[in-house]
């Protein structure tokens, strides 16, 4: 099979948001200022769990600079019902639950009011005259703790669906489902070693740099407008319309850059309450989260509790595989577990599974997305089991994967069946990749002790609907709209899928980001899914405005038929390339615009596999990253550049995840370390330069053979890093993160 | 022939900017605020006609508040070149001349350098400290001055295209053509009657309410950004980028809300300065116009000496007609004498024929387009001259006018042959209205003395490329993407041109006016193009989303073939609302996006006709409209409220020209009423409610029939109020402004 030869696809050039990103020209959404602003600010629940007895607002409201303040009761009056804003069907009244609570608090930092005033300080202030009542009731923080029978209850009304079925009695798992694939005890029959082990992972926050800032202005011709940080648009306009009741072109909604997200800026929090309040001021209000609302009040990820089971032949053929999946979902009902189940064994051939899920709700903040989410706490417990067989059996840990790899046709206990992937190429390039045979090093000192770790992680990304088009100038450059908010050079990845059609550069392209009402509908930048669906529309947008220019070319030179290659059109004797026939576009016809848009279906799927090398210090429990190697098949890298970013970002981030990072609860559920100076992120004293190797097998379905490459990453660090550590000790990590206490425990345990 | 019965087309639904409008939400141009922002202040000539000796910008620049000074050294070198901005070749150094004068200043307000300061007030007062050095030059002020052997000549390398070939001796004269059809002497000699007249008409300024306005920030990436008031978004972009030596996709024109414009927001003034001032600085700049600065230095319509003479048999057959046109173009050479000689003798079916045409420089601002520029000031020639000769053969003057209208295949001078056309439509509707026959009723004292006059006038209008796309929300709502100024409506005109085609409301489309970045290429608002070309490819773009929409339904209903009628799909036994399929299209398929462009050649022009009552004070002189009824063919009027806005619009400056506007210059060039407390404009005490009657002959190109309303309806009123004076008093006017001196010195001349 021969490759594709491209000019520019897989080339580097400069992206087109790099001088505003740096100068600190690009507005992001605190920048925004309008006529009459007001700001928002707003009242928090101090409980984890407690009943809302009263709300006496009006002190707040007769202080001279308040303009207005709203609560649940200001959202309008509809019955209830099912939704499904794209995580799944969802009582509305949970979805405006998480916005502003009603009856209860469910966590500390739920929402109970909102305050609008002349300055943002003025509301903070106001918002602290809200007289609040509570009735505080007992809480549960773990998805354990929170299954257990006599626990309290966050939701009288909630009904455990046990395999898509509804039971009756209140219950806090939400949802229990289960994925069997063979027969596992027939399975596990067969197996000459099986190793079951429990593992626990802390809740932590995907710790974007911008905090989440929203300005609505519910205008006079009844158009509600919003400004906002957003990984998508069209998910606010979607959101905010469902729960004020709106159709959802009465909602604009306009992306401003974007200072990370990693999933946790798909959801909306401050968006509806700005519009309630700018609903009843009659001013456009601005709301801008402090780091503490962030950490408390938006969506972390999931704790869980997870066993996974596996059993192998001696020669290291893996035969049954079992896991229990307990996550937690925060105060809501979650969408995390399904893609962990879907995610915990898809890197192997195994032919006898059972997965069980649980969404379970505890008094913590409602979860969001965060890069492959789900994946990492799964992977956490495969891979540090998958290594205890390596070890046990005396096998390479990579031989013992690669035996085992997943491959076009293998079967998911989802019912899913592999397209063309990459998993055997990704574990085949860490095996031959340098790092995994280099010499460990000396320890840095007496104490200290050194060992090396692999695991492999899987995301399975996401399609959804996408749109472009592209406006050709005079001078041959185009113009290109598109709906994907920028997060990580994607409007460079995707300009390039057009320009590698139309033979320009990468520079010759005008990418622009516009509000929902200026494109056609496109789906979160999210799930790995940007560079892969918004690129694949602006390839096939391209191929409309080569469409359109051959006609064009064919009515100048009075030819039948015109050829296009390499950016020249010929026909004929006539010859002119992209850029000189659109100067002439103006003589000829109307104005040359492509569209396209895209819906896929089956993404295509990532595999990026880790090697680490980590230093224990034996007396203080701390590990040290030494060394780092991300390993991932990108299909095809379209702008290596952004890959080798993503492929560094998630490690960056499983490294964090894996040795710090968490929220550290009071038994009163109460986040003792809601500030960055207490939440310990990786900093770059923290982390060694990420290397990294890019594994192209490309993606059938895609023009240009892309996968997405946002996510896949974050999944093997901590095992790898669990691995090292127990090469390193001898001792066998099964909690997140493995932190100086947690090491040192297992260090002292012996 | 059934005339096409529509749905949404002919309604009045509200405007979609409607609310922001009145309730001051509309973003303007001085409205935009930017971090960093400076404020430029441009320095204007205080004569006529004077060479630059030197500029002495240090005093300027040693002020603590200065930021920038350029002057017209700070343009790129780059050679002299030929260059067509739509309005025809012009040398480079003309076009950048008129932004920053170079050698020579040309008229009194012409820029000659420009401060970029911390505040306005500050950029004004430190232009006051530049230094400059003049040697007065004699000046000329009109057309027949100018063409005077011995004149001052104002660009010494100025050589006149006589009848298309360049000349050798300077001249004042830029070019000099010549129109004929037929022999006019041997129709002359075969006329019963020839009459023939000199008419002068003054400067006059268009009057929009918002002063010009731009800011430019030339960005650390390389491209000028300009935000300003603009009937031509692409039109600023292409003018500014030519003069900056820049391609054109380097410079995005966002054209904010507009504040009338009348053809007067077509050219660029602030905006190449503003950009020059931001390279400098590396600033955000914005410039806006005082409105002594919008007087004084943008463009007015131009004034004119006309010479025209007609001849006509005893029954009224017009044989031969004869115009000398002396345009004054202002300082550098100008476009308007070229449509005059289009429209002069349009209205009539005139055998043979002459037309001189002769473009002026002179000591006066450059001249820009004004509503149907250049039409007005001959059809009050023309249509004087044959309300003249029905008078002298006793025939009605509609009569004389209807027995020669031009009608399908009448041919001008200009060698254009007319298709379908109302002009004959519009004279019976005319005859036929109760005003005609209405009586004059009785003056309002003893010394007053009423009189009725007719004229009609013709305005050709302009196809130019206009681009749109359509976005289908699942709320069955379509996102209507544009790049038409919205100057009279056009958002509601455009999109109920789509709505129509799609079975909608036009409250279902959500109008947005982009960037160019964000568009296809999008001709001027102006022309009277907007509703006929902008709504065309509107109409096409709706069509386009009806095909996709179409091939939804067939894949979901799994049929052949899909019918769609009256907003209703249908395909076997199914049936689904535009916006019951728009809500399913996520699960079917791609976001449905459509597109059109289009680039019309022959727009179909529009006639206007007036009937007007005038009482004049015979001891003041006092002309005062006691009724006005504007009858216009518009085709097919979309929205017949912004139709008749139009024609009442054109009507009121219609009448503001014939009866008071005008630059009062001083010997020396210098207007001496450059303040709307000076130059009088019309005011509500000064107009009656103006009638109006639409006339719907369809434009045989446009899907709806559509003709451009927005000019022909200012051509006629100038020549009925004069024709109205006549009947009243007895006098002919011949002269604009008719104002009370005017008419008073004719009376007293009697």
């Amino acid at each position: 099979m021969s490759t594709p030869q491209y000019s520019l696809i897989g080339t580097r050039p400069p992206r087109h948001d790099g001088a505003d990103k740096v100068t600190g020209r690009a507005l992001y959404g605190a920048d925004l200022k309008m006529s009459g602003l007001l700001h928002g600010s707003i009242l928090r629940s101090p409980h984890a769990h407690a009943r809302i007895l009263s709300i006496d607002t009006s002190k707040a409201a007769a202080h001279p600079d308040c303009r207005g303040i709203v609560t649940a009761a200001d959202f309008p009056a509809t019955p209830e019902r099912i939704v499904d804003l794209g995580e799944g069907e969802t009582p509305l009244s949970y979805i405006r639950g998480n916005m502003l609570a009603s009856g209860k608090v469910l966590y500390e930092g739920h929402a109970v009011a909102a305050v609008a005033a002349t300055s943002a300080q003025a509301a903070a202030e106001i918002a602290k005259l809200i007289e609040m009542k509570y009735e505080p009731l007992p809480c549960v923080l773990t998805a354990p703790a929170a299954m257990a029978p006599g626990a309290p209850l966050l939701h009288p009304d909630l009904r455990c669906k046990e395999f898509g079925q509804p039971t009756t009695a209140p219950s806090n798992v939400a949802d229990h489902f289960r994925q069997v694939m063979g027969n596992s005890e027939e399975g596990f029959a067969q197996a000459d070693i099986v190793i079951e082990r429990e593992f626990t992972t802390s809740t932590v926050h995907q710790g974007y740099i911008e905090p989440h800032t929203a300005t609505a202005l519910w205008n006079n011709d009844g158009r509600l407008l919003i400004w906002c940080a957003t990984q998508g648009s069209f998910v606010v306009r979607d959101s905010v319309a469902c729960m004020l009741d709106l159709p959802v072109s009465r909602v604009r909604v306009t992306p401003m850059e974007i200072g990370g997200g990693f999933g946790g800026k798909v959801p909306v929090y401050v968006e509806p309450v700005a519009a309630l309040l700018s609903q009843k001021t009659g001013h456009p209000v601005k709301i801008t989260m402090t780091r503490r609302e962030v950490l408390e009040g938006s969506g972390p990820t999931p704790g869980s509790f997870i066993r996974v089971k596996i059993g192998a032949k001696k020669d290291g053929t893996l035969v049954a595989a079992q896991a229990y999946l307990a996550y937690e979902a925060g105060a809501y009902p979650g969408a995390m577990v399904s893609p962990a189940a879907t995610c915990v064994f898809a890197a192997y051939d195994i032919p006898n599974q059972t997965i069980d899920g649980y969404d379970v709700v505890v008094n913590k903040p409602s979860t969001a997305p965060y890069r492959a989410p789900g994946a990492t706490n799964a992977a956490f417990a495969t891979e540090t089991v998958l290594d205890e067989i390596a070890e046990t059996l005396k096998l390479d840990p990579l031989d013992l994967r690669i035996r085992n790899a997943a491959k076009e046709g293998t079967r998911r206990a989802d019912g899913a069946k592999f397209r063309r992937i990459g998993c055997l190429e990704v574990l085949e390039t860490m095996k031959a990749h340098p790092h995994y045979s280099a010499p460990l090093g000396e320890p840095s000192h007496a104490a200290a002790q050194r060992g090396r770790g692999v695991a492999v992680g899987f995301w399975m990304n996401a399609g959804l609907p996408s749109s472009c088009t592209l406006n050709v100038h005079a001078d041959g450059s185009v113009g290109l709209i598109e709906g994907s908010t920028d997060i990580g050079g994607s409007r460079t990845s995707i300009a390039m899928q057009a320009a590698e059609v139309l033979g320009l550069q990468s520079e010759d392209m005008r990418p622009s980001v516009v509000d929902t009402d200026t494109i056609g509908y496109t789906g979160v930048t999210g799930g790995s899914r940007t560079t892969f669906a918004t690129g694949w529309a602006a390839h096939d947008a391209a191929q409309d405005v080569v469409r359109q220019m051959k006609e064009r070319a064919a009515r100048l030179w009075q030819v039948e038929e015109v050829q296009f290659a390499n950016g020249v059109f010929t026909g004929g004797e006539h010859k002119l390339t992209f850029k000189q026939l659109a100067a002439r576009v103006g003589e000829i016809g109307a104005p040359v615009v492509g569209r396209a848009s895209v819906n896929p279906r089956g993404a295509g799927g990532s595999f990026a596999g880790v090697i680490v090398d980590v230093e224990v210090d034996m007396e203080t429990g701390k590990t040290s990253i030494i060394r780092f190697t991300s390993v991932q098949d990108a299909g095809k890298a379209i702008h290596p550049s952004y890959v080798e970013g993503q492929m560094q970002g998630g490690s960056v981030q499983g490294i964090g995840w894996a040795l710090n990072e968490e929220y550290f609860m009071s038994a009163e559920g109460r986040m003792m370390n809601a500030s960055f100076l207490d939440y310990r992120m990786p900093t770059a004293l923290d982390v060694p330069m990420i290397d990294t190797a890019i594994v192209e097998v490309p993606n059938p379905v895609h023009p240009y053979g892309v996968r997405g490459v946002g996510e896949a990453n974050i999944v093997a660090p901590p095992a790898a890093i669990a691995n090292a550590i127990h090469a390193a000790t001898g001792h066998r990590m099964r909690h997140l993160p493995m932190n100086p206490p947690s090491v040192m425990a297992a260090i002292l345990r012996g």
